[in-house]
């Protein structure tokens, strides 16, 4: 009974629809199931009747809970997944997305993030959407993590972190061509990058004194500068600013040799130029459990480590397997932020 | 008493001195070792002096052979290991290269090239080189393999190939800065680098019908132009061209998902765009048993995948690993080229 009174008075975190014609929607109820008995709490932001009927399309035995507040989300858990409810315009059909329901999928988005703005839930997973069916609804951000960042006042501090069981990666430059990624590094953008992620580190993730590893952007880190100047221009400025500023840092490294079994055991999150430097050792080592973190909010905002997946959407095959993870990892990150 | 007779009659592989400052000479000795009682059977070309140095510097129980010819290794080979002498200038000192071996060190490679060419080996494993401890001796080429395309009468035609158990990778620009990646991506390059490919996995790795991946080179492989238009411009069309020329080839391929355990299962090599984009996934899975494989040559040439570590030299504990599967690969893929 100390367990259930202990949930009951836990804060939920919020669940976001995510698009209702991707697997949001059967990863939730998934993931529901697989987290029921276990200490998590979530409420779901989405539209009960559409995750009823794809509850009985999927054949996914979930009984559904109308609550008209997240608070009420850790009473009813264990019996049933608590849903505040956000109205679609029309029915969802699996892997067809449909414009006429964005103004439902932005205000699932709008109102987690304004709960956890509020403290009313302890943080955001949000599910994976499509920009592109949400472009005529006013939609008007290159993707979901600059959103949440203007949502909660911080426009341009949002900084994405890649979260395994194996390692933690951040890519200074991200959602831009490989040729943008080198014209616009900078030292400065390390060095914000950086400290982001060794406050973070500390506050959230519960590491005393984060050891971060700075990526060469060349091969073998540019070789004394045979194959490639920016580490000595841009890079080896960046870590020598972090030192001044007391971040354990170390770097420029070789990019391909920093990732192996004993090179990990060195820090605690790689900060790495690009995006595929970053995820292609990640996704390598981790491709089901990876959570996408967003650092530099004043909430607290995971995601699974995948897209809406249009093509298996509504069959139930979809894995809740990433989405348990950012669940699970915000649930953790919320208790430490709480302390 | 069959075995020994196939043995005896087998072609060695020629292991060159590689720096003898590096680790060359104590992992050749351990590769002995481990190999001794196996079917393969190599010989190194190096200073049966320093050898023999080494091997009581680091306490390693290896007796040593002297031959005149390649022909005779596998006659001695359980017993001893065979060594074809090259004198070094002076005496080497572990972790201190010095530029008076270098003529030493040039001509193990040239007569193990040589051998190869002749067919009296199956082919050429090179222990790491220094090229600047090589450059005042004449040696003007930007690497190793570089130099064996150029004594084998194919300069430029040179392909690295990285083989682990778990995935074999191409980069298509090796050696060059991120940014020269960029500008020297070409169609013409992609195709030369995939058919080369192609031909080897056929001819050397017994596969008959070889699937090739390509990647992209932005992230999600550009998203339809919106993260770069190189997918569109310069990949697309080199997979059009190497499919008119009968070769099985997919792509472009998203660069951070095609080296999960799912995705790799789909191909026998990826063809990469750049050095770390192939590295890094191959070095992330495997450090220790990548070799690297040069095709395109007349003969066929292996190499461990790691440098002289003069950091360690000498000191008895530089893992042969690398080596061992180097020489391994070595023999299986002269065996197949001579059916």
């Amino acid at each position: 009974m100390a367990y259930l009174s202990t949930m009951a008075s836990m804060r939920p975190v919020a669940v976001t629809m995510g698009d209702p014609a991707g697997i949001g929607g059967e990863i939730s109820l998934r993931a529901w199931q697989a987290l029921r008995k276990g200490p998590q709490c979530f409420v779901v932001l989405d539209d009960p009747d559409r995750l009823a009927e794809l509850a009985r399309t999927i054949n996914c035995d979930v009984r559904l809970r109308v609550v008209d507040r997240a608070a009420a989300a850790a009473r009813v858990f264990r019996e049933a997944l608590p849903v505040l409810p956000v109205r679609l315009a029309v029915p969802a059909v699996p892997g067809r997305p449909d414009k006429a329901n964005a103004r439902g999928v932005i205000a699932s988005i709008e109102r987690a993030t304004d709960l956890a703005l509020h403290g009313v839930v302890g943080g955001v997973v949000t599910n994976p959407i499509n920009k592109a069916a949400l472009y005529d609804a006013g939609f008007e951000y290159p993707g979901h993590t600059e959103f949440l960042a203007a949502l909660t006042g911080v426009p341009g501090k949002e900084i994405m972190m890649l979260a395994s069981p194996s390692l933690r990666v951040v890519p200074v430059t991200v959602h831009v061509s490989l040729r943008d990624a080198l014209a616009t590094l900078t030292t400065e953008k390390i060095v914000a990058t950086a400290r982001t992620t060794d406050a973070a580190l500390r506050r959230d993730f519960g590491i005393a004194q984060p050891r971060l590893a700075v990526s060469g952007l060349n091969p073998h880190a540019g070789e004394q500068g045979a194959l490639g100047k920016e580490e000595e221009l841009i890079i080896a400025p960046a870590i020598t600013a972090l030192r001044a500023a007391g971040v354990d840092v170390s770097g420029p490294w070789p990019p391909d040799t920093m990732f192996t079994t004993a090179s990990r055991t060195r820090y605690d999150a790689a900060i790495c130029m690009y995006h595929d430097q970053a995820l292609i050792p990640l996704k390598t080592l981790d491709m089901d459990h990876g959570v996408n973190v967003t650092l530099g909010l004043p909430i607290i905002r995971t995601s699974p480590d995948h897209g809406t997946a249009y093509d298996i959407a509504g069959k139930g095959i979809a894995s809740p397997t990433s989405l348990i993870a950012a669940i699970e990892l915000a649930v953790t990150l919320a208790e430490r932020r709480a302390q």
